[in-house]
């Protein structure tokens, strides 16, 4: 069944806000009597039953609301923002996809994309919602600077004894690099900053390293910003198998 | 060191071909005396210094071609083309940096797409095994019905033990789905056949399983077909870690 990302979703009627009407007639071509899944992307999904609809309106008989628990275990992504967007909006999508919780939108001194696009973002954050099983939307932080994202992790304690750093550069700590399937600890949520097109510079990665963060490699391979971050995303999926 | 795509490769001076030659000039601005690292898809690199150049024509002294061998360890993907190229292009992208053998494009009987763009796929392989570390390019088949892809896996005796594929519907065999990082053997060369976007047929994942394959899942994720391609490839890197 088809899914519209409905916010505050309760029992009854339903006037469907715009843009989910506009979707909803022109892409799934809607008739009365058709339903789709609602989701509300803070772990509550109901059917929906179109009982009335005209060009630029569509009135929903919305179900029983079933809740789902927001997830225990996490994973927090720092990613900067491509220089071209699509590359950054396919790791949102595919983040989405594998399951992520959080995702910070950083401007490293390297990053070569200062722009934020926060609301065309989080479209492709909710519409990837809406095609998997997922009920809970992934966080989308405002874009910020590397080091005000990092002071938020610290704030979690959990986030900052998982805490890893991706590069290119050799080690700058003494214990080296540690591949991340090793580093993760299964059923620990985790964060993990990835080195923009650029690379992360060895002040960024230090000021990370003295905030308790642990350098990490992926392996042997040279992936693009955006596949190491899909990658990191993958493994930390393949971690709590 | 940027580098250029050459077929036979080989020490001593050569003459650009056209099409590396307009991306050397146009895209790279490439100057008299500007070096390259040249490869040749098969194993070979060198580095190339422009010694003479004009709009159309760039000469170059090759130095000595070093040569990897054949990684002894290879995956094999079985992935029908999306109906959007570009999602297709995507995985070809993805695969090659993270590392995959062999790409069979198949048709199926609920492929949406059926033509086949084996240039500009190769194209896109290329490009990306040219940004990577890897000196060996992907094989790309040439599209074909999944029957045909399927008796060409079974001519390699290693592939015909580690087969798998993924689908959609309920389990077909009695033993059920495995999840792939746990079917997967380290060390062993292995294909994996992934379902195209109305997924297999009941029949053709039967005939799959009647080849000797076996049933896998990737996780309770609901994924779209590239992004479950892109997810084995990682999973696979990850089970030789």
């Amino acid at each position: 069944m088809r899914s519209l990302f409905i916010r505050n979703l309760k029992e009854g009627v339903l006037n469907l806000p715009e843009e989910e009407t506009r979707h909803a007639v022109k892409v799934l071509r809607a008739k009365i009597g058709f339903s789709y899944t609602l989701k509300d992307g803070q772990g509550g999904t109901a059917e929906g039953v179109i009982i009335d609809l005209a060009k630029r309106s569509c009135v929903m008989q919305v179900g029983k609301v079933s809740r789902e628990l927001r997830p225990k275990l996490g994973l927090t992504m720092i990613v900067a923002p491509t220089k071209k967007t699509e590359r950054f909006e396919w790791f949102l999508e595919k983040a989405t996809e594998i399951g992520v919780e959080r995702i910070y939108p950083i401007l490293t001194s390297r990053s070569e994309s200062k722009t934020e696009k926060f609301e065309r973002w989080n479209k492709v954050i909710i519409s990837a919602m809406k095609q998997s099983k997922r009920t809970w939307l992934p966080e989308l932080k405002p874009a910020m600077p590397l080091i005000d994202a990092v002071r938020e992790i610290l704030d979690s304690p959990c986030l900052a004894k998982n805490f890893f750093v991706a590069h290119c550069m050799d080690s700058v700590s003494l214990s080296g690099k540690t591949h991340l399937l090793k580093a993760l600890v299964p059923g620990k949520s985790s964060c993990i900053a990835i080195g923009p097109e650029g690379d992360f510079t060895s002040e960024e990665v230090e000021e990370m390293l003295n905030s308790g963060a642990k350098e990490i490699t992926l392996g042997d391979m040279r992936l693009r910003a955006e596949t190491a971050a899909v990658v990191s995303v993958t493994f930390f999926a393949a971690r709590q198998v």
